[in-house]
Protein backbone atom coordinates (compact mmCIF):
# COMPACT_ATOMS: atom_id res chain seq x y z
CA UNK A 1 0.00 0.00 0.00
CA UNK A 2 1.39 3.10 -0.99
CA UNK A 3 0.00 6.21 0.22
CA UNK A 4 0.58 9.86 -1.46
CA UNK A 5 0.48 11.61 1.97
CA UNK A 6 0.20 15.08 0.21
CA UNK A 7 -3.21 14.10 -1.64
CA UNK A 8 -4.02 12.75 1.53
CA UNK A 9 -3.39 15.91 3.64
CA UNK A 10 -5.62 17.85 0.62
CA UNK A 11 -8.66 15.29 1.27
CA UNK A 12 -8.42 16.01 5.26
CA UNK A 13 -8.00 19.54 4.57
CA UNK A 14 -11.45 19.67 2.35
CA UNK A 15 -12.99 17.56 5.00
CA UNK A 16 -12.33 19.54 7.53
CA UNK A 17 -13.19 22.72 5.72
CA UNK A 18 -16.71 21.20 4.86
CA UNK A 19 -17.68 21.60 8.87
CA UNK A 20 -17.81 25.55 8.04
CA UNK A 21 -21.25 24.74 6.03
CA UNK A 22 -23.00 23.77 9.33
CA UNK A 23 -22.95 27.39 10.16
CA UNK A 24 -24.62 28.67 6.85
CA UNK A 25 -28.13 29.67 7.79
CA UNK A 26 -30.75 29.90 5.52
CA UNK A 27 -33.76 31.60 5.87
CA UNK A 28 -36.48 28.95 6.49
CA UNK A 29 -37.33 27.60 10.04
CA UNK A 30 -37.10 23.78 10.94
CA UNK A 31 -40.33 22.33 11.27
CA UNK A 32 -40.47 23.30 15.27
CA UNK A 33 -39.96 26.91 14.29
CA UNK A 34 -36.95 26.77 17.35
CA UNK A 35 -34.22 28.36 14.65
CA UNK A 36 -33.04 28.70 11.31
CA UNK A 37 -31.67 25.68 9.35
CA UNK A 38 -28.46 25.37 7.96
CA UNK A 39 -27.22 24.17 4.44
CA UNK A 40 -25.58 21.07 6.24
CA UNK A 41 -28.42 19.83 7.48
CA UNK A 42 -30.46 20.82 5.16
CA UNK A 43 -28.18 18.69 2.01
CA UNK A 44 -28.94 15.78 4.53
CA UNK A 45 -32.71 15.92 4.75
CA UNK A 46 -32.63 15.97 1.08
CA UNK A 47 -30.13 14.08 0.19
CA UNK A 48 -32.56 11.62 2.71
CA UNK A 49 -35.60 12.36 0.69
CA UNK A 50 -34.44 11.11 -2.60
CA UNK A 51 -33.92 7.65 -0.93
CA UNK A 52 -37.72 7.83 0.11
CA UNK A 53 -38.84 9.13 -3.26
CA UNK A 54 -37.40 7.39 -5.49
CA UNK A 55 -40.07 6.13 -7.21
CA UNK A 56 -41.35 9.13 -8.34
CA UNK A 57 -38.87 10.19 -10.52
CA UNK A 58 -39.98 9.86 -13.94
CA UNK A 59 -38.03 7.20 -15.06
CA UNK A 60 -35.27 5.10 -13.33
CA UNK A 61 -32.20 6.90 -12.77
CA UNK A 62 -28.41 6.77 -11.80
CA UNK A 63 -29.80 7.37 -7.87
CA UNK A 64 -26.10 7.02 -6.71
CA UNK A 65 -25.64 10.69 -9.23
CA UNK A 66 -28.47 11.97 -7.54
CA UNK A 67 -27.37 11.79 -3.85
CA UNK A 68 -24.12 12.85 -4.62
CA UNK A 69 -25.13 16.10 -6.43
CA UNK A 70 -27.76 16.71 -3.41
CA UNK A 71 -24.77 16.23 -0.83
CA UNK A 72 -22.40 18.85 -2.78
CA UNK A 73 -24.97 21.27 -4.46
CA UNK A 74 -24.60 23.79 -1.45
CA UNK A 75 -20.77 23.15 -0.81
CA UNK A 76 -20.47 26.34 -2.75
CA UNK A 77 -22.41 28.79 0.01
CA UNK A 78 -19.53 28.04 2.48
CA UNK A 79 -17.67 30.85 0.29
CA UNK A 80 -20.71 32.41 -1.27
CA UNK A 81 -23.32 32.21 1.47
CA UNK A 82 -26.82 31.38 1.00
CA UNK A 83 -28.76 34.06 -1.07
CA UNK A 84 -32.72 34.05 -0.85
CA UNK A 85 -34.41 32.82 -3.57
CA UNK A 86 -36.97 35.64 -3.61
CA UNK A 87 -34.73 38.59 -3.34
CA UNK A 88 -33.95 40.29 -6.13
CA UNK A 89 -30.70 42.33 -5.28
CA UNK A 90 -29.65 39.54 -3.82
CA UNK A 91 -29.84 37.37 -6.57
CA UNK A 92 -27.72 39.68 -9.05
CA UNK A 93 -24.02 38.06 -9.55
CA UNK A 94 -24.95 35.34 -7.51
CA UNK A 95 -23.77 33.14 -10.47
CA UNK A 96 -20.23 34.68 -11.04
CA UNK A 97 -19.99 34.69 -6.95
CA UNK A 98 -21.16 30.98 -7.24
CA UNK A 99 -18.58 29.85 -9.89
CA UNK A 100 -15.67 31.68 -8.29
CA UNK A 101 -16.79 29.80 -4.83
CA UNK A 102 -16.71 26.87 -6.48
CA UNK A 103 -13.31 27.18 -7.86
CA UNK A 104 -12.53 28.39 -4.60
CA UNK A 105 -13.78 25.34 -2.32
CA UNK A 106 -13.33 22.73 -4.92
CA UNK A 107 -9.83 23.63 -6.08
CA UNK A 108 -8.72 22.35 -1.80
CA UNK A 109 -9.11 18.91 -3.03
CA UNK A 110 -6.49 16.87 -5.46
CA UNK A 111 -6.87 18.02 -9.06
CA UNK A 112 -8.91 14.77 -10.15
CA UNK A 113 -11.27 15.13 -7.14
CA UNK A 114 -11.86 18.72 -7.64
CA UNK A 115 -12.89 18.00 -11.55
CA UNK A 116 -15.22 14.95 -10.03
CA UNK A 117 -17.03 17.35 -7.61
CA UNK A 118 -17.00 20.57 -10.06
CA UNK A 119 -18.55 18.08 -12.35
CA UNK A 120 -21.33 17.37 -10.05
CA UNK A 121 -21.66 20.59 -9.10
CA UNK A 122 -22.35 22.00 -12.28
CA UNK A 123 -24.91 18.86 -13.58
CA UNK A 124 -27.36 20.16 -10.36
CA UNK A 125 -26.59 24.38 -11.54
CA UNK A 126 -27.39 23.39 -15.16
CA UNK A 127 -30.27 20.86 -14.62
CA UNK A 128 -30.04 19.36 -18.16
CA UNK A 129 -30.12 15.24 -17.38
CA UNK A 130 -32.91 13.75 -15.67
CA UNK A 131 -30.84 13.09 -11.95
CA UNK A 132 -29.89 17.16 -11.86
CA UNK A 133 -33.80 17.92 -12.63
CA UNK A 134 -34.66 15.49 -9.98
CA UNK A 135 -32.62 16.70 -7.58
CA UNK A 136 -33.48 19.80 -7.94
CA UNK A 137 -37.14 19.13 -7.61
CA UNK A 138 -36.82 18.08 -4.39
CA UNK A 139 -34.34 20.75 -3.18
CA UNK A 140 -37.84 22.92 -3.77
CA UNK A 141 -40.12 20.40 -2.26
CA UNK A 142 -38.27 20.52 1.03
CA UNK A 143 -38.71 24.31 1.15
CA UNK A 144 -42.40 23.79 0.33
CA UNK A 145 -42.71 21.22 3.35
CA UNK A 146 -40.90 23.52 5.83
CA UNK A 147 -43.02 26.69 4.83
CA UNK A 148 -46.12 24.44 5.06
CA UNK A 149 -45.24 23.27 8.29
CA UNK A 150 -44.35 26.17 9.86
CA UNK A 151 -47.40 28.42 9.12
CA UNK A 152 -46.42 29.81 5.89
CA UNK A 153 -42.60 30.49 7.17
CA UNK A 154 -40.69 32.85 4.91
CA UNK A 155 -43.56 33.24 2.74
CA UNK A 156 -45.14 35.00 5.61
CA UNK A 157 -42.32 36.61 7.07
CA UNK A 158 -41.33 37.89 3.46
CA UNK A 159 -44.87 38.75 2.27
CA UNK A 160 -44.26 36.52 -0.66
CA UNK A 161 -47.59 35.79 -3.13
CA UNK A 162 -48.91 32.74 -4.84
CA UNK A 163 -47.68 33.16 -7.77
CA UNK A 164 -43.83 33.77 -6.81
CA UNK A 165 -43.77 30.17 -5.50
CA UNK A 166 -45.35 28.35 -8.52
CA UNK A 167 -42.78 30.37 -10.38
CA UNK A 168 -40.29 28.84 -7.99
CA UNK A 169 -41.91 25.45 -7.89
CA UNK A 170 -42.03 24.73 -11.57
CA UNK A 171 -38.99 22.29 -11.10
CA UNK A 172 -40.91 20.14 -9.32
CA UNK A 173 -43.42 19.50 -12.53
CA UNK A 174 -40.52 18.55 -14.31
CA UNK A 175 -38.15 16.86 -12.17
CA UNK A 176 -40.67 14.88 -10.32
CA UNK A 177 -44.34 15.28 -11.85
CA UNK A 178 -45.92 12.79 -9.51
CA UNK A 179 -45.19 15.23 -6.70
CA UNK A 180 -46.91 18.10 -8.58
CA UNK A 181 -50.46 17.77 -7.23
CA UNK A 182 -48.95 17.98 -3.78
CA UNK A 183 -47.71 21.08 -4.38
CA UNK A 184 -51.10 22.31 -5.60
CA UNK A 185 -53.02 21.11 -2.89
CA UNK A 186 -50.40 22.58 -0.12
CA UNK A 187 -50.23 25.99 -1.90
CA UNK A 188 -53.73 26.09 -2.35
CA UNK A 189 -54.11 25.48 1.84
CA UNK A 190 -51.69 27.95 2.43
CA UNK A 191 -53.80 30.57 0.51
CA UNK A 192 -56.96 29.97 2.51
CA UNK A 193 -55.00 29.32 5.44
CA UNK A 194 -53.53 32.49 5.45
CA UNK A 195 -49.89 31.46 5.00
CA UNK A 196 -49.51 33.30 1.54
CA UNK A 197 -50.76 35.73 -0.15
CA UNK A 198 -52.94 34.56 -3.26
CA UNK A 199 -52.85 37.92 -5.05
CA UNK A 200 -54.94 36.77 -8.18
CA UNK A 201 -58.00 35.88 -5.68
CA UNK A 202 -57.44 39.39 -3.33
CA UNK A 203 -57.92 41.57 -6.24
CA UNK A 204 -61.25 40.28 -6.63
CA UNK B 1 -49.53 7.60 -13.62
CA UNK B 2 -51.72 6.24 -10.97
CA UNK B 3 -50.14 7.49 -7.49
CA UNK B 4 -51.15 5.84 -4.65
CA UNK B 5 -52.19 8.72 -2.38
CA UNK B 6 -51.97 6.91 1.16
CA UNK B 7 -48.55 5.56 0.58
CA UNK B 8 -47.54 9.10 -0.53
CA UNK B 9 -49.00 10.65 2.44
CA UNK B 10 -46.91 8.15 4.64
CA UNK B 11 -43.20 9.37 2.72
CA UNK B 12 -44.13 12.62 3.14
CA UNK B 13 -45.18 11.93 7.06
CA UNK B 14 -41.54 10.39 7.65
CA UNK B 15 -39.56 13.41 5.55
CA UNK B 16 -41.19 15.76 7.91
CA UNK B 17 -40.17 13.47 11.13
CA UNK B 18 -36.46 13.54 9.67
CA UNK B 19 -36.50 17.36 10.80
CA UNK B 20 -36.48 16.12 14.36
CA UNK B 21 -32.97 14.43 13.58
CA UNK B 22 -31.55 18.61 13.62
CA UNK B 23 -32.21 18.79 16.80
CA UNK B 24 -30.58 15.75 18.45
CA UNK B 25 -27.39 17.00 20.13
CA UNK B 26 -24.20 15.22 20.07
CA UNK B 27 -21.40 15.83 22.43
CA UNK B 28 -18.59 16.80 19.97
CA UNK B 29 -18.17 20.49 19.13
CA UNK B 30 -18.38 22.09 15.17
CA UNK B 31 -14.64 22.94 14.68
CA UNK B 32 -14.82 26.87 15.72
CA UNK B 33 -15.83 25.56 18.86
CA UNK B 34 -19.47 27.65 18.90
CA UNK B 35 -21.48 25.14 19.43
CA UNK B 36 -22.26 21.49 19.61
CA UNK B 37 -23.11 19.18 16.26
CA UNK B 38 -26.53 17.72 15.91
CA UNK B 39 -26.54 14.48 13.90
CA UNK B 40 -28.54 15.61 10.85
CA UNK B 41 -25.37 17.82 9.70
CA UNK B 42 -22.84 15.16 11.16
CA UNK B 43 -24.63 12.40 8.59
CA UNK B 44 -24.73 15.11 5.69
CA UNK B 45 -20.63 15.29 6.73
CA UNK B 46 -19.78 11.81 6.82
CA UNK B 47 -21.54 10.73 3.85
CA UNK B 48 -19.77 13.94 1.75
CA UNK B 49 -17.01 12.33 3.47
CA UNK B 50 -17.57 9.10 1.63
CA UNK B 51 -17.35 10.38 -1.45
CA UNK B 52 -14.19 12.16 -0.55
CA UNK B 53 -12.53 9.35 0.69
CA UNK B 54 -13.74 6.51 -1.65
CA UNK B 55 -10.43 5.59 -2.75
CA UNK B 56 -8.95 4.33 0.83
CA UNK B 57 -11.80 1.50 1.02
CA UNK B 58 -9.73 -1.64 1.18
CA UNK B 59 -11.37 -2.65 -2.23
CA UNK B 60 -14.02 -1.09 -4.85
CA UNK B 61 -17.46 -1.01 -2.82
CA UNK B 62 -21.26 -0.33 -3.58
CA UNK B 63 -20.80 3.12 -2.74
CA UNK B 64 -24.48 4.12 -3.41
CA UNK B 65 -25.18 1.67 -0.40
CA UNK B 66 -21.78 3.34 1.76
CA UNK B 67 -24.09 6.65 1.25
CA UNK B 68 -27.33 5.34 2.00
CA UNK B 69 -26.17 3.76 5.51
CA UNK B 70 -24.18 7.25 6.19
CA UNK B 71 -27.51 9.04 5.39
CA UNK B 72 -29.81 6.38 7.46
CA UNK B 73 -27.46 5.18 10.53
CA UNK B 74 -28.70 7.90 13.33
CA UNK B 75 -32.41 8.15 12.11
CA UNK B 76 -33.15 6.20 15.42
CA UNK B 77 -31.52 8.92 17.48
CA UNK B 78 -34.94 10.72 16.56
CA UNK B 79 -36.48 8.69 19.55
CA UNK B 80 -33.74 6.95 21.07
CA UNK B 81 -31.62 10.40 21.50
CA UNK B 82 -28.02 10.38 21.02
CA UNK B 83 -25.77 8.04 23.58
CA UNK B 84 -22.29 9.84 23.98
CA UNK B 85 -19.65 6.30 23.26
CA UNK B 86 -17.85 6.86 26.31
CA UNK B 87 -20.81 6.81 28.98
CA UNK B 88 -20.74 3.58 30.47
CA UNK B 89 -24.02 3.84 32.06
CA UNK B 90 -25.84 5.33 29.26
CA UNK B 91 -24.52 2.53 26.82
CA UNK B 92 -26.34 -0.31 28.94
CA UNK B 93 -29.59 -1.24 27.46
CA UNK B 94 -28.76 1.17 24.26
CA UNK B 95 -29.17 -1.53 21.41
CA UNK B 96 -32.71 -2.42 22.50
CA UNK B 97 -32.97 1.00 22.96
CA UNK B 98 -32.31 1.73 19.05
CA UNK B 99 -34.00 -1.87 17.94
CA UNK B 100 -37.17 -0.23 19.38
CA UNK B 101 -36.89 3.18 17.99
CA UNK B 102 -35.79 1.71 14.68
CA UNK B 103 -39.46 0.03 14.38
CA UNK B 104 -40.55 3.18 15.38
CA UNK B 105 -39.18 5.47 13.03
CA UNK B 106 -39.04 3.79 10.05
CA UNK B 107 -42.68 2.03 11.08
CA UNK B 108 -44.07 5.73 9.43
CA UNK B 109 -43.09 4.39 6.34
CA UNK B 110 -44.83 1.95 4.15
CA UNK B 111 -44.05 -1.59 4.50
CA UNK B 112 -41.80 -2.15 1.57
CA UNK B 113 -39.79 1.36 2.51
CA UNK B 114 -39.90 0.17 6.11
CA UNK B 115 -38.04 -2.90 5.08
CA UNK B 116 -35.80 -1.67 3.04
CA UNK B 117 -34.49 1.62 5.64
CA UNK B 118 -34.33 -1.21 8.02
CA UNK B 119 -32.03 -3.02 6.49
CA UNK B 120 -29.48 -0.38 5.86
CA UNK B 121 -29.49 0.35 9.28
CA UNK B 122 -29.14 -3.04 10.51
CA UNK B 123 -26.51 -3.60 8.10
CA UNK B 124 -24.57 -0.29 9.40
CA UNK B 125 -25.01 -1.50 12.90
CA UNK B 126 -23.80 -5.30 12.28
CA UNK B 127 -20.59 -4.09 10.16
CA UNK B 128 -20.44 -7.41 8.56
CA UNK B 129 -19.97 -5.92 4.88
CA UNK B 130 -17.71 -4.09 3.42
CA UNK B 131 -19.56 -1.24 2.76
CA UNK B 132 -20.85 -1.00 6.64
CA UNK B 133 -17.26 -1.31 7.96
CA UNK B 134 -16.12 0.85 5.87
CA UNK B 135 -19.72 3.39 6.66
CA UNK B 136 -18.34 3.14 10.48
CA UNK B 137 -14.93 3.76 9.70
CA UNK B 138 -15.67 7.29 8.70
CA UNK B 139 -18.22 7.40 11.46
CA UNK B 140 -15.38 7.42 13.88
CA UNK B 141 -12.66 9.33 11.80
CA UNK B 142 -15.06 12.29 11.81
CA UNK B 143 -15.04 12.59 15.42
CA UNK B 144 -11.58 12.46 15.51
CA UNK B 145 -11.35 15.12 13.27
CA UNK B 146 -13.55 17.24 14.89
CA UNK B 147 -12.02 16.41 18.42
CA UNK B 148 -8.90 16.87 17.32
CA UNK B 149 -9.55 20.15 15.36
CA UNK B 150 -11.24 21.39 18.63
CA UNK B 151 -8.41 21.18 21.14
CA UNK B 152 -9.33 17.94 22.38
CA UNK B 153 -13.32 18.29 22.69
CA UNK B 154 -14.95 15.64 24.32
CA UNK B 155 -11.45 13.60 25.07
CA UNK B 156 -11.02 16.85 27.34
CA UNK B 157 -13.72 17.96 28.71
CA UNK B 158 -14.64 13.84 29.12
CA UNK B 159 -10.89 13.19 30.40
CA UNK B 160 -10.67 10.31 27.88
CA UNK B 161 -7.64 8.46 27.97
CA UNK B 162 -5.69 7.60 25.06
CA UNK B 163 -6.10 3.56 25.12
CA UNK B 164 -10.29 3.96 25.42
CA UNK B 165 -9.84 6.15 22.01
CA UNK B 166 -7.67 3.82 20.61
CA UNK B 167 -10.32 1.22 21.14
CA UNK B 168 -13.62 3.48 19.80
CA UNK B 169 -11.09 4.01 16.57
CA UNK B 170 -10.51 0.40 16.11
CA UNK B 171 -13.03 0.28 13.08
CA UNK B 172 -11.09 2.53 11.42
CA UNK B 173 -8.07 -0.36 11.14
CA UNK B 174 -10.32 -2.75 9.87
CA UNK B 175 -13.06 -0.46 7.72
CA UNK B 176 -10.13 2.07 6.11
CA UNK B 177 -6.87 0.44 6.89
CA UNK B 178 -4.91 3.26 4.77
CA UNK B 179 -6.55 6.23 7.66
CA UNK B 180 -4.99 4.01 10.01
CA UNK B 181 -1.35 6.15 10.01
CA UNK B 182 -3.51 9.47 10.56
CA UNK B 183 -5.17 8.41 13.38
CA UNK B 184 -2.00 7.31 15.20
CA UNK B 185 -0.42 10.40 14.01
CA UNK B 186 -2.73 12.62 15.76
CA UNK B 187 -3.46 10.42 18.74
CA UNK B 188 0.21 11.13 19.06
CA UNK B 189 0.01 14.89 18.40
CA UNK B 190 -3.22 14.83 20.99
CA UNK B 191 -1.09 13.30 23.70
CA UNK B 192 1.77 15.53 23.23
CA UNK B 193 -0.68 18.69 23.31
CA UNK B 194 -2.19 17.78 26.02
CA UNK B 195 -5.32 17.53 24.24
CA UNK B 196 -5.62 13.60 25.82
CA UNK B 197 -4.52 11.82 28.56
CA UNK B 198 -1.66 9.45 27.93
CA UNK B 199 -2.03 7.11 30.72
CA UNK B 200 0.38 4.38 30.43
CA UNK B 201 3.17 7.21 29.35
CA UNK B 202 1.91 9.26 32.95
CA UNK B 203 2.15 6.12 35.08
CA UNK B 204 6.28 6.13 33.93
CA1 LIG C 1 -24.27 7.86 16.43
Amino acid sequence: MNIDMDRMKKQICFIEHLDRLKQVIRQNLLMNESRRENSAEHSWHIATMAMVLAEYAPHELDQLRVLKMLLVHDVIEIEAGDTFCYDVEGNKGKEERERLAADQVFGLLPSDLAADFRAIWDEFEQGDTPEARFANALDRFQVLLQNFNTGGGTWRIHNIEKKQVIQRMLPIKTGAPSLWPVVESCLEEACDQGMLKDTVASQE
